[in-house]
């Protein structure tokens, strides 16, 4: 059960941090002297937002999991549909750390930054967090395919680029170590391949 | 039965548009002079791979539908969870035509621009195809939230920017109309709030 108030926490948090961050890109998008960059802020705008609504659908599932005491008695059904739309939001919380990421090229007063960085870092450890909550809940759903899943985003989390050490590079401060720093990009492609096997996504249409 | 064969070419054709997407995006990337426009089409490619994957789950779905011929004998819960699904892959779609006029920046070549208009165009016309399907498939849930299922994308289709126009403009060159060109940012605002009711994204959870 304590998955699921762990779950709900983290997520009513990520939606405080993106209003927060939509209150951020409004006055760039509002201001903005050129076209492109309009584009691109009205763009990662419009990605939280979608976001923002699918939250808005998750947590009154959550809710009512946790205020019926429903967590250990879920059905498989339910479990693997739970696990699906967990899925879209660990890789929606992926996504939101690289859009503070990429802000941080835009945001230069430390006020601002430090804010970027602190929702960037929280969202790293959301991230981690709901990773360990679904691997543990996966173990529950009754399935052979389920007791095989693997996780198969280390192309997502070992990245190319060191998105935070780069953008803190191009404005001259510390913001951040990656997760995996000793990988390279290529080692992290065959490893992704290697480990791709089964994935929640495949629970999706069970 | 025919909107699932429909619907299975349109996400066949999006998702040869991905491969060519990302295959035009890997050099960009692999020799990027600078961390931020590394980081921003990595980000990219990333998201676009992510919807990858999920088609990768929803066309055999559908290709079951199709070849079972079950296309009139879905169950409310299955026509709910598939229109779920749907949501989801048009707001990709959506994210996907933006990336492609946000892409339309960095390529400067006719024979590039070409494809990125003939794509962008082209997903466009895939985007209002699903919403077209979408409302003639939720007809048939037998279900009174679903009878009043409103389209609340008016937010997302009615830009505060002209993202094909500005990009053309950018580079000088007649790519593309808006969708609603006449009306304006606060005009869309307003209409997404007053039209804003129940959403496809609340049977996610029925």
């Amino acid at each position: 059960m304590e998955e699921f108030s762990r779950l709900h926490n983290i997520f009513e948090q990520t939606k405080e941090a993106i209003g927060t961050f939509m209150g951020m890109l409004q006055p760039i998008i509002d201001n903005a002297q050129d076209e492109h960059t309009r584009l691109y802020y009205h763009h990662i705008y419009e990605e939280e937002e979608q976001r923002l609504e699918r939250l808005n659908e998750l947590l009154p599932t959550l809710e009512g999991i946790i205020q019926e005491n429903r967590g250990d008695q879920l059905s498989n059904r339910e479990l693997s549909r739970l696990l699906s739309d967990l899925n879209l939001e660990r890789f929606g919380l992926h996504n939101f750390r690289e859009h503070l990421e990429l802000a941080m090229y835009e945001f230069t007063a430390d006020e601002d930054r430090e804010r970027l960085k602190n929702m960037r870092d929280m969202t790293q450890s959301d991230y981690l967090a709901v990773k360990e909550i679904m691997a543990a809940l996966s173990e529950r759903v009754d399935d052979v395919a389920v007791g095989k899943l693997v996780d198969h985003d280390e192309g997502h989390t070992i990245h190319q680029v060191d998105h935070a050490k780069a953008s803190a590079k191009a404005q001259g401060k510390a913001i951040g170590q990656t997760d995996q720093p000793g990988e390279s990009a290529k080692e992290a492609h065959r490893l992704s391949k290697v480990r791709r096997g089964l994935t929640v996504g495949s629970l999706r249409h069970l």
